[in-house]
């Protein structure tokens, strides 16, 4: 049971960091932003900062690596925002 | 340490999870979706339902709390964007 778990962690950690990846094409292929709130964008990327800080005090290599790239689709998204709003 | 840094997890936890927040808001607001991606919410609630499954199993109150809001929250957006493109 508990390596069973594990698999839906696992498979959890993956949606939740490849899920973004779709949202972050999209604003790139359109360059439209308006229906993306700001204010969204900067404080989960800042909690998302905040995690991977957390992963790397406690040198976690699954919570650095989701993390690191989420934190790199959200300036993206963030960039297209400020840029194309 | 281990405490200091048990803050900043908790900080991050909570800014990832209300984060969503003004985004559900501004969705429900003007009921546009547009540059909001299916993909994204789809992926990432199933993602957030994997966790809250994990955090069941695990009885953990923090990942129930966290991805039970979130969840919540991606249903809203979900409902607007099937409903609104």
């Amino acid at each position: 049971m508990t390596l069973e778990i594990e698999y839906v962690g696992f498979a959890a950690g993956v949606l939740t960091t490849f899920g973004l990846l779709p949202q972050a094409y999209r604003m790139v292929r359109t360059r439209q932003a308006r229906d993306v709130s700001l204010t969204w964008v900067v404080v989960t990327a800042l909690g998302v900062a905040l995690w991977l800080c957390y992963g790397l005090v406690k040198q976690s290599p699954s919570i650095i690596t989701a993390n690191g790239i989420t934190l790199v689709l959200f300036c993206i998204i963030l960039a297209i925002k400020i840029r194309h709003g």
